[in-house]
């Protein structure tokens, strides 16, 4: 069935809102499903209000929901609502304080700690877990599993952040909690409602993602200068500074963070990275 | 509004199909999409039919969507119609030979090229570009922008699969796709319309999954058990041959696929892991 010309302008305005002025026509097919999923931005402010009877239980069964490597499963998730331990958690993670003010702090693990027990319990040495791939397979399972997570918690009105920062400190959140050996904090998630209106965050044009066939560089100048007028002027509405992505980008890869001494810890924490 | 006993019957159907014996009461809100999110099932068949015009792009739009960290983008797909190099990516991926079946198959890489051309333009020095710590954020942006597209594409009433085997050689991946340095493919994603008609696969019980707080090991032999009759059972009505998840997981991780090699060859692509 043909769009109505109020449907082209509801996809044309949710394209546009994603990509600024390199946006694309609203040519394809859609769901409201899609329109939900254009419609994401991460929330850093929540209220204070709880989460309905069973929320997390129907989070995480969408979680179980998606694909996972060979159904293998090496991924767990720790469902944290004490105030005192999210702010632990929070202090790890750059001191971004509304991890304590969101009702439900989700941390995802890369998990092989699971497979390791079952190679213990069978008595087989399980020769792949200490490798690189291993742990790889684990991490994807765990983005997968948590981005449906996002998908259903925004479904119920509910808004998301994940918190990458939750690296910076992969021992300290291992100890915290209580991790056993070959388990990693990959990610935190804040879920709750939104205690602000925050605008849909523009992304690159699609020439600079999407390749056909083979792998082209688009003139990445020209993408760039265009987005980065698009982000100054985002960033500018939302956060009271104007940065472009180029400056951006400068800023989170060309300095220290700490987070390079990750394969170390990995170590600590009972993955080889072989 | 509390649900009908229609939509209770439902909400406890599809719980019963994810979770199996291990099911849990329907007691948690619900949505339309959380109802496809738990209805999610790989498809390793496909029809010849041709996606709609725009439908790539819709999809990518939907990638592009979900969370990204720092807003780096640090990802990238490729999109393959041409039957030729789907038959030799199938062929470097197992044989899986529906590989070739289906109309859209998406390789979603791990991209640091685009950084590190930045920095290059930018006459700036990128420090943390050959650090785990970033390769690692840019296999996890890559798989949350592949679930919104699973999440998507399902929403029209087409199928998926992910095909990790993808990663069985990286480096025939990236001359196939002319991948620049510091580009790797992390999985494929065949979209299409079904050929046959698969059930949900059942997982492990919430309680393997799911912590309160901190990490407790819950009683896993008993949970295995269950679970291990529920996936013999499953992989008997399904796939004509009857196996339980623990002799599954001894298979996948107690013998070699040579995948142990992904550290090495990452090297060679690039992408340095300190």
């Amino acid at each position: 069935m043909d769009p109505t010309a109020g449907d082209l302008t509801c996809r044309t305005a949710a394209l546009a809102a994603r990509y600024g002025r390199a946006s694309i026509p609203p040519a394809g097919p859609w769901s409201d499903t899609i329109a939900h999923l254009l419609d994401h931005r991460s929330v850093r402010a929540y209220r204070a209000d709880p989460l309905p009877t069973g929320t997390l239980e129907t989070l995480v069964a969408a979680a179980q929901s998606a694909a996972t490597s060979s159904n293998m499963q090496t991924w767990s998730v720790v469902a944290i609502t004490d105030p005192s331990r999210k702010a632990r958690l929070a202090a790890m993670s750059n001191n971004q304080t509304f991890i304590v003010g969101c009702p439900l702090f989700l941390v995802f693990l890369a998990d092989l700690s699971r497979a390791r027990r079952l190679g213990e319990a069978e008595g087989v040495d399980l020769i792949q877990l200490p490798y690189l791939e291993t742990f790889l397979t684990a991490a994807v399972d765990a983005a997968l599993a948590a981005q449906n997570v996002v998908v259903a918690a925004e479904s119920l009105g509910l808004s998301t952040v994940y918190i990458g920062a939750l690296r910076n400190d992969p021992a300290g959140v291992a100890a915290e909690l209580e991790l056993p050996s070959g388990a990693m904090g990959m990610f935190g998630l804040c879920v709750g409602y939104a205690d602000n209106a925050s605008q849909v965050k523009p992304r690159l044009a699609q020439a600079a993602i999407l390749h056909r066939e083979t792998y082209h560089v688009p003139d990445e100048a020209a993408l760039r200068a265009t987005y980065d007028a698009e982000l100054a002027a985002f960033s500018q509405r939302n956060e009271m500074s104007s940065y472009t992505w180029t400056e951006r980008v400068k800023a989170r890869l060309g300095r220290s963070d700490g987070r390079e001494r990750l394969r170390e810890v990995l170590m600590q924490l009972g993955l080889a990275l072989r």
